[in-house]
């Protein structure tokens, strides 16, 4: 027999013992021994699905016609709501993997039950979107109809991922939340925990850079562009000096807010309703309905030479 | 039979009732019952062949030899080709939905003269592309072939896809370079408007972030860095306070301006010939030619502590 | 024969005599007449498998076992390897295109030695990427398990990249490294040059725009924001004014540094351990161990109107 | 540049003067430049959408639910309708190629009436294949369950695509009708003729090298095993010398004929009620209800050395 | 709206209508209202993947290395019994869904212990499967080489198929069994029946048309051509005229036996050791070792006119 | 650690020590440690881009426009031929893995010799296939186009590969030859040894298990149907008593010669010109040219009761 040119067996055994010592320092010890954890391939079909069952003619298959769509959305809701349902039971085991309390059989019946409901939000979510839709329509005066706002724009794409993964965040799976918000990061460049609140009529404009923490407060018709920052100014912290968690410490944003390129908005503050905040401001203190805060005088400090 | 877990059938129905609101609301009524949209997937698969098209040693398929490029280009353009004129002619019904005296015959001849304006425009666009990729290559100093410029830079990607998304916007379909554009900005972060005007040998270093306008005009030799805006300062209002569509908006670049990382560039302004703007300069004013414009004194005022 | 609708053999023709003059300009003949260069899909393919190498139970496939791992990394580092080895060669074969005294044979042995010390690299890199989750997963509040952090944060799959991509710029094939660090930017948006040397425990918050430059010097536990730019002020130029290759002209940071988003960090100089560097400050010279620099008084100076 | 290896222009020229040859022999001269015939794989996916709609449970998608049925069945129906139309339009235009006097529109017009016949068809042929598969249960003794008939047997799988062909093979899409055949002798070397009418209840066994030709006529309850030919004896010809098209010249098969392996039953003749027919025998003559015919003597003149 | 081309509503109706009047005539009623069978789709995957566990550097990937045969080998394995596990409770579930005794956790457990006695039984799979490629090299004067046989022979993969399918039928999954045995079929035309019993070193050549039935046992180096029949000459009944299953009904062929092409053996008798049939003999009836069987002159009653 | 539940790694060791006694007991030992045989698969491709080469309008892709016809055979047959060469190469060297004199170099120049041949062999065989498209045409009266017959008939598809298997078979990769066979076996049933001599105007109707042997010779315009054999009657022995590799022992059909279904030719005998064959007729000596053969008499040896 001719002669390995890679030793492969000694780096499977060192990679091996590598793993080994994760699991020692992470106390990790597979109590199955087969994979835990929901998967972001099976995430990322189930909002494929989820898509073309919320704008059937638009986003589902091109071959659709009109008198058609309830079978394809029914079709499809159906294989999307059984996929979703393997994740959540994932999910939920694993979260109860050190609650040797936690049955089996109660898992699963919390997996129906979290399905059940996000399958019940799925009409609002619709009508949500639609109201993103015609904000981003409205908002932009490149835009030339609704259809191309609905196929093109990033911030539409990015809305869609972050309601279907608000909903999973707040039926109790944050993890599949969190794996839906990152394929549209991915995708957008666009971030948006999915913990935060976003009322209808949202338009994210161009969006790369743009992130939006976890307690941020957006109300109705807000409009923002790209590499905004709504986040955290510091943290709370307990007796110990670590994080609190869930603290709420990201900005509310009354409706009619308008935020303009490269703003950064931290901490828990208020930025009143009709508010605008002009391009790169850094904001660290509440500000008066229907201001307009630019940073005007700093901006002229150029040195031509 | 056993019972249904999910009541498909139920959110199927309230589904239905969202979308017909939506389409009340709206008072879009297909006249086809089918598709009326140009396909973003097709569209992504036409950019995939013309990019072979285009550079078919380097992004053709692997097992292609020199001396059948010319087998391989006309095959894959006949095919590209076809495919596109299928677009098209969606997007033009879709434009004439409302305008019943556009004949179909009128509107397929119209197709096909689009399609064949653009194939005779691919060659100039690989002299171009050619002129930005040299470019980049002598534009950084880490470049080390042209090639590797061509195989990994995404700001010679954003440049392939905007200067095919520009031809497709100047010859009337502006729907489908829209669709080109924010499939490069998926990919590389960097969002072009297909309107943008720019001329050869243009380099975006990193690219993460730019922004550049419907209304830019952009020189020869122009070389910009990541999360670089070329915005609009306002927008020109009509009678009624609405945008004035196609208002020119953006700034100009003369030939071989530099713009660093972060600058921010706004309104209909002139950059002249050979200047250069620092990193995260905001700009909203004129420069004349041979300037450099740097933000020097506020960038010392930090506080340490 | 039915006439043809779009004259392909013509633009055929000119696209012909566009790749000849650039052939022509570019003095560039091919010597084998096939493709001389790695290939894209061929490193993200590497990359696929490697990542299930490094984290068979995470990212290998949905249906492996603990028992089984050892076979599936066997397995997988085998074929990866050979298929390495293939696109090694390529680049090998490529650099020495002009050095007619490199034989092929000597060029086949030393593809051998760069994959054969590239494996060997493997378990390091696991046991650094180790650090990196767990720094993440303790300095995020948000995270809620190190589960979580490896398979949701795109800060982690860019060191996935950057720590292979690092290991093949130190072992002779840059183009190869370039390809992978571009992968990971695509997906990440974060642009992490693969010359660039980072400690155990780097963690990227966000992430997007974050640009990391070839000769930072990045120390251990260090952590970083969105849109950081670890850049160069300018380059060292030679007797006939051209870049100088390789000069250090990043930022050196020193241990237990944080940057918070924003911050643009310019030229060779050092950031001593544990100071932090606030939001949006551009900073070009060092800083002392242990300060903590932001840009106080110019982010207050805004205008109400 | 480097020598071609295969002189593939030159092969390419004579491949096209072969062409040439053929079409000036063939006088065939394309009208349109583009695809003329219905394709191969366009009818085996129809074919695959249909075995779904026709047994959902069984033959549909693996994660279906009965409670979802009808949606699948309604959208995989609409999606194969549309498909099928395309490829009934192909073959009406090419029949009618020679007839300056068909227009497109009525083409198009008669394509739309033959997939709604057939449409209405399908419940009337699923019905039939429920008879098959029951007739296959009782018939085989080896046969657990009539899903294990349905999941396995080839004989069933062949009367599938039958009925299927048979029914467009009656509305003018001959050669539909025909690929349908052959798409089922491929897979189980049992070879039907569209035109074949064949009753409720039938079984094939084993099935490899059945032949049952254009006009056989096949009652209730018929069962015959593999390498049975149902054949023509010879063809009647017209004044010419030629083959008189459609002429009556297979077998009758009554109700509840049984033909065992490698029987040849040759010519317009009838096999009456009941009738079973031995294995090998060779038969050109009408048979007697409930008869039983064997080739008893023949059969034992067997050498033994 | 449009309206609809196609009435697939109507449809969709009456297919329901037909499936139910099924289910009412089966007492048919699905208990768990999912996927209840066995797929043939999954069982071709398994059989893919045990194809190159049993052969791995001559049917595993080829860009396999002899020095990683074992970690190929235990990946795939591992990922194939996991798959078959699956499949083994579906037909466990499937035969059990009339008894109510049957609890579920019996039916794993009886699925771990199948899939276990089946994976100790692949070595002496392996073992036989090599005594047949050498049979089959030894039997073909056309045969170049033991390499060639197992590439190109059909017969070779009707064994692989039949062996394994073999193993699963004598553990109790029978369904199973059926459905690998028509993979085969499918593909050589040859039909062989799970249960068969068939000792090593089996040569069949050409293989079209061969069918050998269920009881059917064959000994050591055995011969046969294609179209051959092993089989039943009529079945035993039971009181109520039904066919017993499983009794004793097809040939018994010892040691060496050749049997040529179209030869039909039926019923239970023994054909002695190293005897040999024939083409196109019909044969009833026992044979004594040694003896050459051929059907002398009824072969040369040929007509000539 | 959860327990394994299938205990792979002891299996994976068996299979290694029945692999190990086979490689011992043959005295195989790689040479390489690598691939050594060419691949099912590889072929399979081949052949499905040699289909597209000789008949582009019929069996290439759907969407090709005849006046782009020479682009699509040119790129597709530069990919087949380089394909080719590989899998060439690949032959070559195992045939000369026992002889050490055999240089590498050499065995290369030989596969660019052997695929030249082949490749300027293509238009030749086109213009053979289309003489069979007109036989089949003419030869069947239910055939109603050329064009049907290219698309659906097995018989044609059958010679496709056939006439290409023979190429290769004459040009020194015989093994090639026989994958090739084999495919068009398994999709067709029909088993042309590819050393077999065809003429024009070949048409087999039907064809499921047709044989035809090595070194069987066909004259022009010959039409044969289902179970045809065209075989050996015995085979010439050496003084070893081992088969005469190669020796003509199949039989000689002269032009114009038929032969029905189920007739069985045997030996090294002649079939004079015109003459025609029975159905089941056995015939192992020379036939007049103008003859026609049946087996009248013991046909009509039946048994009624």
């Amino acid at each position: 027999m001719s002669e390995a040119i890679f030793d492969v067996q000694a780096v499977v055994g060192d990679l091996a013992a590598a793993r080994q010592d994760w699991r020692n320092a992470q106390q990790r010890y597979s109590e199955t021994g087969g994979r835990e954890l929901p998967a972001r391939e099976a995430m990322a079909d189930i909002m494929q699905g989820l898509r073309g069952v919320l704008f059937p003619m638009r986003l589902g298959p091109s071959n659709l016609r009109q008198e058609n769509e309830d079978f394809y959305v029914g079709h499809t809701l159906g294989a999307v709501l059984q996929a979703l349902h393997a994740q959540v039971r994932l999910e939920l085991r694993y979260n109860a993997r050190h609650n040797d309390a936690a049955s089996s059989s109660a898992l699963d019946a919390s997996a129906v039950h979290i399905v059940r409901d996000f399958a019940e939000a799925l009409p609002g979510i619709r009508r949500l979107l639609d109201s993103d839709v015609v904000a981003a329509y409205e908002g932009d005066p490149a835009a030339r109809s609704v259809d191309e706002v609905l196929l093109c724009y990033p911030g539409i794409l990015a809305m869609v991922y972050h309601r279907v993964a608000h909903a999973f965040y707040q039926t109790g799976v944050p993890l599949l939340a969190r794996i839906v918000a990152e394929l549209a990061h991915a995708q957008t460049g666009i971030d948006i925990h999915p913990g935060a609140r976003i009322g209808a009529g949202f338009f994210i404009d161009h969006g790369t850079g743009v992130v939006i923490g976890e307690t941020a407060h957006i109300g109705r018709r807000v409009r923002i562009y790209q590499a905004v920052t709504l986040g955290a100014k510091n943290f709370p912290l307990d007796a110990e000096g670590k994080p609190v968690k869930g603290a709420p410490r990201h900005p509310t944003l009354e409706d009619e807010v308008v935020i303009y390129a490269g703003a950064t908005v931290l901490g828990r503050i208020t930025i009143g309703r009709g508010a605008s905040i002009g391009g790169n401001v850094w904001l660290t203190h509440d500000v008066a309905p229907g201001s307009h805060i630019t940073q005007a005088t700093a901006r002229q400090d150029l040195t031509t030479h």
